[in-house]
């Protein structure tokens, strides 16, 4: 019987309300080792580009990650919110440090390819090239690691990486140490069977039962590749997937094969 | 006999210059484990600051780092600074991990306490509270500790903190289980017989030869607080300080007791 480990990822919903991301982290400090915590970025870096006079460069919708924005968002990212959110986890005696994808060569990953649009410095990961054995020693010395979305190619560049998909891939990489709980915060208190009503939450939700909702449009458009990625990780061992609110990180839709 | 440890502090100019800095950095690589590297600031914090419109706070021409001042060094210091130094580190093969003092809790500090003047979130250490366990396991697990000069407050507060004093205390710190050498890289060659002949390097120096210098004036203001610091870690436990220039990390003034 593998340990248990419980990755959480919280995004820019958490990060942007002060007193929400300090209930949440007093309440994943309060969660019993080992734990990884994975977040996103907000709009914190968007208003620094903003007083630095820096255009946030957009190619067809997408968000492009020039020299520029990789600067601000390595600083604000792997500065100012992680190192907050790791003084704020110590001082409720969690262990934190505070990790980017490059530290201990964590999150090796390749800057994307360019095809019809060039995204600048943007990282994609495999989660075959995690340092699943690093992040498993760092947790078994009961540390709690906090993992900012930056990542690196090896060669001497960070790149901008997206937090779901580190959450993901680092919950993927560590399905064969441990039995996995991927857990996302979002804006919703779960999967909702009627987007309009808060408490229609989805308790359990499994593939056939997804498909079901799926044909009969109770789960619409924007959950489903949040569903479609959370499949993925189960089939590639994680042993249970959770969105929840920040209200209630112990309750959501629980999602399993 | 003790494993022998290498801790190097580069500070401001180091860091502002990118031509220096990889050659530091990649003569840093080249040497054989256990080290840390500990880094300063440089310019780019009070770059950022004129950018944004923060006038530096100075009482009695000190320094005095407020709120947003401490915002700022956060993002420069422990996210610019250090991810770009970790990911170039880590393209020589160095197993690079960055760390504030909030990171693994190795740095409390404490709030520089109030008298004639109010530093502000400034951090004061004291070796004893470092926690030399956990640096010692991290650096057995072959990484290589790369330390951002902010420490924390353990109530949820960071600390900017002076980065020669963090290389000191952690050199103190780790002299019970490695036997440390502490190398301080500055702007010129070493401590100077005659401080306009780059060539006048005094190769070695114990405390007997110190305090002659001191009295026959070869060895003038700028340099005691800095030869002083020298002795009192090595009388702390420390078997060596070196004082050397970029250019070579291995000469420079080698100071025993």
């Amino acid at each position: 019987m593998m340990k248990p480990l419980i990755i959480l990822k919280i995004g820019g919903n958490v990060i942007d309300n002060q007193q929400i991301l300090e209930a949440v982290l007093r309440d994943f400090a309060a969660w019993e080792n080992p734990k990884i915590l994975v977040h996103g970025g907000g709009k914190i870096a968007s208003k620094l580009m903003e007083k630095l006079g820096i255009t946030p460069k957009m190619v067809e919708g997408r968000r492009i990650t020039d020299r520029e924005t990789l600067d601000v968002v390595t600083m604000v990212y792997a500065g100012l919110i992680n190192k907050n959110m790791v003084a704020a986890l110590q001082s409720h005696s969690c262990n934190a440090i505070g990790l980017t994808g490059a530290d201990a060569n964590l999150l090796p990953a390749v800057k994307r390819p360019v095809k019809e649009i060039d995204y600048g410095f943007a990282g994609d990961l495999n989660p075959a090239n995690i340092s699943a054995d690093m992040l498993t020693r760092l947790v078994n010395a009961g540390l709690v690691p906090v993992v900012a979305p930056i990542t690196h190619d090896g060669a001497g560049t960070l790149l901008n990486t997206n937090a779901d998909t580190i959450a993901s891939c680092v919950a993927i990489a560590l399905a064969k140490k441990f039995q996995v709980q991927l857990v996302f915060c979002f804006e919703k208190k779960g999967v909702l069977r009627d987007p309009d009503d808060e408490y229609s939450v989805i308790e359990l939700l499994n593939e056939a039962l997804f498909r079901q909702y799926q044909n009969d449009g109770t789960i619409t458009a924007g959950m489903i590749p949040k569903l479609d990625n959370a499949f993925a990780a189960l089939h590639s061992g994680v042993a249970e997937v959770r969105i929840c609110s920040p209200e209630n990180l112990t309750a959501g839709t629980r999602i399993t094969r």
